[in-house]
């Protein structure tokens, strides 16, 4: 097997020269400021290494990351019993999603379109404020990363809140349905909220490590899901994880991936490590270009894809 | 590691007391004659070893699994230029997938749905007649389950002739578009004949071997596909391989599989094994409820998963 | 020709004994406690005389009949640049518009379905605040029936803001798209009000003289809007002005006319009449069940039709 | 009222200046072949003058205004019946009807699109053989128009059979939904060859003169249809003779029309004439560019539409 490091550093030089480096996310403000040069990545292994390359230190906007893990407490709050209220597909929608919340009355296809989490962000919710909920979505991400520095961007969080049409409409348009508990404005409130999370490529590495580790924290051994809500997780991961690029990033990457529009993209190898990486410009599809080829490239590179041996 | 002999025969009991069986498939209706009652499985493990249950011999329509094989075929003929032609991504689509080849120009989502397994059979069937075209996916039928004995069920290939107005719609849409080469009754003709060969689930898990073994025949050694193609190939038959029920099959099953409407499933353990198995009664997105349930039973037992250690 | 008040008087004592009278709209809590028995007719023709059967001096919420005359306001304010910013294509959509507001990005097809009226009020709400735009509203429509005492019904207007959440959907996904240049708040708060407005059938049959009087008021000879403007409009309300079921009315009644889910229809006959009817159960696609019913009688009876000589 | 004449012959002379006269069909090769520089118009009114200009009496492809009259035959053979296989909505969609056809289960949504003048085509064929189906056709158009030269140009028959894979999907996707009492290649022959028709525009005004006179054959009185038959074909086209661009056809011109891909419109102006034009460029959304130009232009001058008095 290849040394991670040297690795990690080709990846980063390569990927410093690259000039087709997609396009910054302009819908939100905030986020088009962000350098198209900005190239980070981390790996931590289930046996307790850390691996990094370029900024992986530089905190970034996690955006649709954050669904993974406020997927993973709404699990552990109404358990399988929010499948009622989110289906398992993939969306298969270029355009997005809203057109399938009409058809299919309301019920998103699956908890990794803005829809679908909107609808775990109402269950995270559940009776308390606003600020309580996610004061405990941030006191999830700082355990699973076992750091304490882990914040929201509040300039980000404001731009979203201010120019989040789109994500107005599709709560209100699920309300509509029945399938929003509270008021539209909460549930939107938390929601601009965790997405405008702050993560360097290190600290969402870290945080990804129980999907790695069939549910428990490979460090101390503690179980954070049972094997099986681990699996399965990954399982929405790779099936739904990249919106309508979730199919080829399974055919290219080989791994489960949650993608951000910040430019971030969390991958599990299951039983070997979690990966960070961070690269603003996205590609067609709102996936980050750099971010996906380089871990086409270390994927290939360590022999890493669940479809081989 | 429990012994495979028992849990299959353990399945195969459980399954033959299960009262909701599904439904056969009637639009075919050369099919709507088979005994919903019946039951088979078959586990080849990539050390050689076969297990069977059930029904295991008895052969069935192995309807769209051919899509694997004659996708195989058309990647060795044309390679990556394939992709041209057809996509790579789930079609989340309750309903059937014209309307999508409609939004996108004759482009079929994925050559697992019908619009995408007609381009490929297009593909295969180059520049040959339909009889040599058919000549070759019996051959290599018979080459990778390393069995004669294979052919196809002239009547059920008949009654879909006869009836397989949608795939004869799909054909003439794509024809439109520019999407097929040949005259589309003949690239009909080669498809409805694919669909209806008859395989038993022995049959039909020898077959599937070279994709448990990253490419290779894992009784010889020889090479069918590169690794990485093995890899590509289970990682559409986990995004795409049953339809709109694909990601709750990823969810629930978590391993590659490809389903047919004759209420067979292959599916693949890379690294480990091949599967088939066999209950004609379908559920409401067309997969066999009982298959999909079994392996279900299966892989839980088994340990079995792309998605953990 | 028939005398229209024995045609009127029959016409009513017809619909009092019918009993499949359509459901009463419930998604507006308000409307829901209307009583289903209720039917009215009004008919003013161009040389002035009123005629009217049933609860014809009952005031009932216009709802979208409310959009005609929004529309004529917008169409003064600011003429042919109005549709740049909506359609005039029926939308032959038997769900609703926010799937054709995806495919067309943000552009309504038509002013009568819910998303192009909203537009048209944001063009009425101009740089007015909303309860100014609101005031400017009630004028117009007190002007046009020489009628001062029509009002907003306020439980309406305010069970509307509380429950409909789908518009809140429609006007944010537009402002999504940039076609709404204010606050979603303000304009769905003057449309709310303008669907709350209650008006008896006289009242309406009164209000819609411009359109049966190519523009002008037949009483004082004034013009209202120019000849070609009327038509247009009456052409609008005949390829839209029922949703889904538009062509049907055309078909069945062949006048041009505009549904609201109060219950009531304003219909006009190019030269001769205007005629407001009041049921409030609707069919199957949210139109005035007994309404359409009455109208279609009436036509026929005094053959009135503009396909006809 | 202006003098006829000379209203035709200033629109001709400004249509011969024209350059914006959009694009000739070019998926059938052999319309591909006509001339863009074409222009002709004939009005023949109810008290039976003829008026013409340009190339008013040469024959083109009349293509889908044969529509018209074999929904006329098909309700003289099963009378309202046929609508419970054929809608009367506009379809409103940019794209074409197969979208449609699969959200509402092979019911076409009105006689005019494709799909639904093959059903309407299937009614006609009723128990005959092909050729005879079209040799009623042919009968039925002669005698409207009082001209037996009117015959199939076999040339442009041809070109659509092997050229027409989009209305072979069509009918094939029909028949699998139960909507073809016939074999879908009979259906279609038919179809392609009534599409073939050649008339001039003199011949096509004549023939329409039934809708222009509520059902009468102007010139002898005699009865071709019921008064009530004759508005709701006015209706019909109204409503969607000009597909997606049928609100706008109804918002300009103002009165029933049916256009077809050779570039030809049928008109008619309730109580006073039958109009045809010619002009093979066609607009976005596949009608003739000029031809409602020209239309509007002889409307307005005339003060005809049948939104005013």
């Amino acid at each position: 097997m290849p040394a991670l490091d040297k690795v990690l550093n080709d990846i980063a030089d390569t990927m410093a020269k690259e000039t087709r480096r997609g396009k910054v996310a302009d819908y939100i403000p905030q986020l088009a400021k962000v350098d198209p040069a900005r190239f980070g990545i981390a790996v931590v292994t289930n046996d307790g290494e850390t691996f990094t390359a370029g900024d992986a230190d530089e905190p970034f906007s996690i955006q649709s990351i954050s669904k993974v893990f406020t997927l993973t407490m709404a699990l552990g709050l109404v358990g399988d019993s929010l499948w009622k209220r989110v289906g398992r597909e993939p969306s298969g929608n270029p355009f997005n999603s809203i057109v399938q919340l009409e058809r299919e009355q309301g019920v998103p296809r699956n908890p990794f379109i803005n829809a679908g989490a909107l609808v775990v962000t109402d269950v995270v919710l559940s009776q308390h404020q606003p600020r309580e909920a996610l004061g405990q979505i941030l006191h999830f991400l700082r355990f699973l990363a076992g750091d304490e520095s882990i914040v929201v961007d509040r300039a980000v969080a404001r731009s979203e809140t201010e120019t989040g049409f789109r994500n107005i409409a599709l709560a209100n348009y699920m309300k509509a349905f029945g399938n929003l508990e509270h008021d539209p404005d909460k549930t939107l409130g938390v929601y601009f909220h965790q997405c405008a999370v702050a993560m360097s490529c290190r600290q969402l590495a870290m945080a990804g490590r129980f999907l790695a580790a069939d549910g428990r924290n490979p460090e101390t051994g503690g179980r954070v899901v049972s094997s099986q809500r681990a699996r399965r997780i990954n399982a929405l991961m790779l099936t739904c994880g990249h919106y309508d690029g979730s199919g080829d990033f399974a055919f290219h990457v080989g791994i489960p991936g949650k993608s951000g529009v910040g430019g971030g993209i969390l991958a599990v190898v299951p039983g070997k490590a979690s990966i960070a990486v961070w690269s603003p410009g996205l590609n067609q599809v709102g996936n980050s270009q750099l971010g996906a080829i380089a871990l086409e490239r270390l994927a290939r590179t360590m022999g890493w894809s669940v479809f081989g041996p």
